[in-house]
């Protein structure tokens, strides 16, 4: 029934209002909307579950179409990962780089940034942050390499302060903000992405200080 | 090939290494030997993309028999669910039971308990802090009344601290805890579970003190 085909193909917005410019570099505008789509769908039901059927589907394209732009299902996750965690670091790097030398300052900076990222970019987040271990080990090897950056920028500027343990205190802070992704869903009457990073950068450099 | 079938249901013994004393009430032995190849198997692949066929397979039966003990992969599900957010509910209830009235000491004995459970039973706790929103809305509206008193009990304890936002504090500490669900693995020179959960403890009580 040619009707139904051409209604089950309309093509359709994606469902979450992602941060447009994050993707507006990927052209042409069929592939973004592919990978927009796999975003959604990896989101909604897990990167193993969704197929590239239902992602096609949810684009509004037939399942070859996925082949035409993509090479593998892999390859949108990668690169959903890559610009996601990309798009993070390059938010801390600038947070760094407008800071002043006090170290208090400076892992404020850090961590409002971190933290306001995750809570903002949620939906992508959870995504990047609960799915990326499934990739294949060539393409994993170059998210860890990112991935590490934080820990070593987080590492450097830890070391001005007195810890005990400066190696776990590095990761509850890291950990404290990711997990934002896993909860963080703005409703009215709570704190905003913003609020929310400070609140954090407070919190955390009261961790930091001696008893 | 009956030598091949034979082969290929072979009884397995669950994945990975699961605190028998949490599942030891299952019985019969079937059921229980099911729940833990559903748990592997959401483990692995996510819930949605974890087929019954490939949980009576990890456990050595068929497909059917999945069906026997349990009436859809939703209840798999949902006892795992209750089951773990029954056991750090206990445990925390526990560890504040035998806390003083003192609010440091109090709020020790939750994070420490709570820290602690998650990273001893991150495998667990990663399915069901991850997947239970994907439950039919009867079987959540369980789990989300047993979620809801770990931040009534952290609430109240939080109340006794001088705090300029309790509400976001008492959903960074919990946040703080889960979040070892996500990167806990116990690997030689890091951190015990044990050791995890005292450091959280020390750092959430210097966030919780005036500066």
């Amino acid at each position: 029934m040619p009707t139904g085909r051409t209604t089950k193909r309309r093509r359709r917005a994606p469902a979450l209002d992602h941060n447009a410019e994050l993707w507006a570099h990927i052209e042409p505008e069929s592939s973004r909307l592919l990978l927009l789509s796999a975003l959604d769908a990896f989101l909604a039901r897990g990167y193993h579950a969704a197929t590239t059927r239902e992602i096609a589907e949810r684009a509004g394209m037939s399942p070859a179409a996925v082949y035409v732009h993509w090479k593998a299902k892999h390859d949108l996750l990668f690169e959903i990962s890559r610009i996601g965690h990309q798009a993070v670091l390059d938010e801390v790097e600038r947070a760094l780089a407008r800071a002043s030398g006090d170290p208090v300052e400076r892992v404020e900076a850090f961590v409002t940034a971190f933290a306001t990222w995750h809570a903002e970019n949620h939906a992508l987040a959870r995504v990047i942050q609960y799915e990326f271990k499934k990739l294949p080990a060539g393409q994993l090897r170059q998210i860890v390499v990112i991935r590490d950056r934080f820990e070593e920028l987080m590492r450097e500027e830890l070391a001005a302060f007195d810890l005990a343990d400066l190696e776990g205190t590095m990761l509850a802070v890291l950990s404290l903000c990711i997990d934002l992704a896993r909860w963080y869903d703005p409703e009215p009457g709570h704190n905003s992405a913003e609020a929310v990073g400070e609140l954090y950068a407070g919190l955390v450099i009261r961790m930091l200080k001696a008893n």
